[in-house]
């Protein structure tokens, strides 16, 4: 997606340990219209998939997730990442470990929202190992539910999560994908 | 709003310690068109008070938010509730606790995306006691920022944030205010 290319080349920093900071547009300060464009742009890769839910995870996928569903015209589903008084015993969890926080932590989502008969479109901003994605694709099988795919914002692709993934038949498509990253360089994409 | 108090009327279920839960549209499953009506009533009611920037809080605010950044057509910014490596030294932070999860917290909003100049616009999920709102309000008036006012999904009017905040001249517009609930008599609004 060459919008969102731009953007990172414009206004991504590169930190030390491989993070790209992209608070600016994605992860602290939002930019809703190139978030709309974004869920479209996954709309149009997976229309013709029946999907009728979107699920993410807490915080930095609900902005990404809300637009999508609005594009798909179904209900957004986010993984809570800390036990809630609100949220009933009956849940799905899964532990995962966080590249940018360094911390383990537990996804939760109820079993109110995802059923068997459901074809759901995971959806969030970074894909770098793939902990999360991996957590969130165990909750959906565990529910029953069907997979239909990943739409990734940014996939760090020097790092193994997303071919890990898709060689094991899961379709990701991820609209931008960084093969190198340097202070001196910039941000290098791949096709 | 009218749309929005026959869904809570429908589909939120009351629990203990006053919760009204509204986790299958709000806050756990969310339901992103009536969301996009929210933000546009928000944008109807804020359309001439020359709002720049949206303010929130993760994780429930963040869908709300992104909506009405996108009828405003300006940035969201939602505070942090945890340190992340990914935000720089530079920030506004301000102590709040949470009626839901009864625990204290810290909020953090970077600098970067705060600046006198700005006028803002805060949206949350929830007002019952205030404790969100008085901490955003803080940050708004640490950075030089001009507060316009808050637009809030449901406030538990029975609860004294709101008249707290209105006493002050804080400018509150919530979009279902409810006066009264029990498991018998379902939820009661006032206008």
């Amino acid at each position: 997606m060459e919008l969102l290319k731009e953007r990172i080349r414009k206004d991504g920093k590169i930190g030390a340990g491989n993070i790209l900071k992209v608070d600016c547009f994605l992860n602290h300060q939002i930019d809703a219209k190139l978030l709309k464009a974004i869920g479209e742009e996954f709309y149009r890769l997976y229309k013709d998939c029946g999907v009728n839910k979107i699920l993410t995870i807490e915080a930095s996928g609900i902005a990404i997730g809300c637009m999508t569903a609005l594009a798909f015209d179904c209900p957004l589903v986010f993984a809570k990442k800390s036990k809630s008084l609100n949220i009933a015993g009956d849940v799905y969890t899964c532990k995962a470990t966080s590249y940018t926080h360094k911390n383990e932590y537990e996804m939760t989502v109820s079993k109110e929202f995802l059923k068997p008969g459901d074809r759901v479109l995971i959806v969030d901003d970074f894909l770098a190992m793939g902990n999360a994605l991996v957590g969130l694709k165990k909750i959906v099988e565990d529910s029953g539910a069907e997979l239909v795919g990943a739409g990734i914002v940014i996939e760090k692709a020097f790092q193994e999560g997303g071919d890990m993934l898709r060689k094991k038949g899961f379709r990701i498509e991820s609209l931008a994908r960084v093969i190198s990253m340097s202070p001196e360089e910039g941000v290098q994409f791949i096709d």
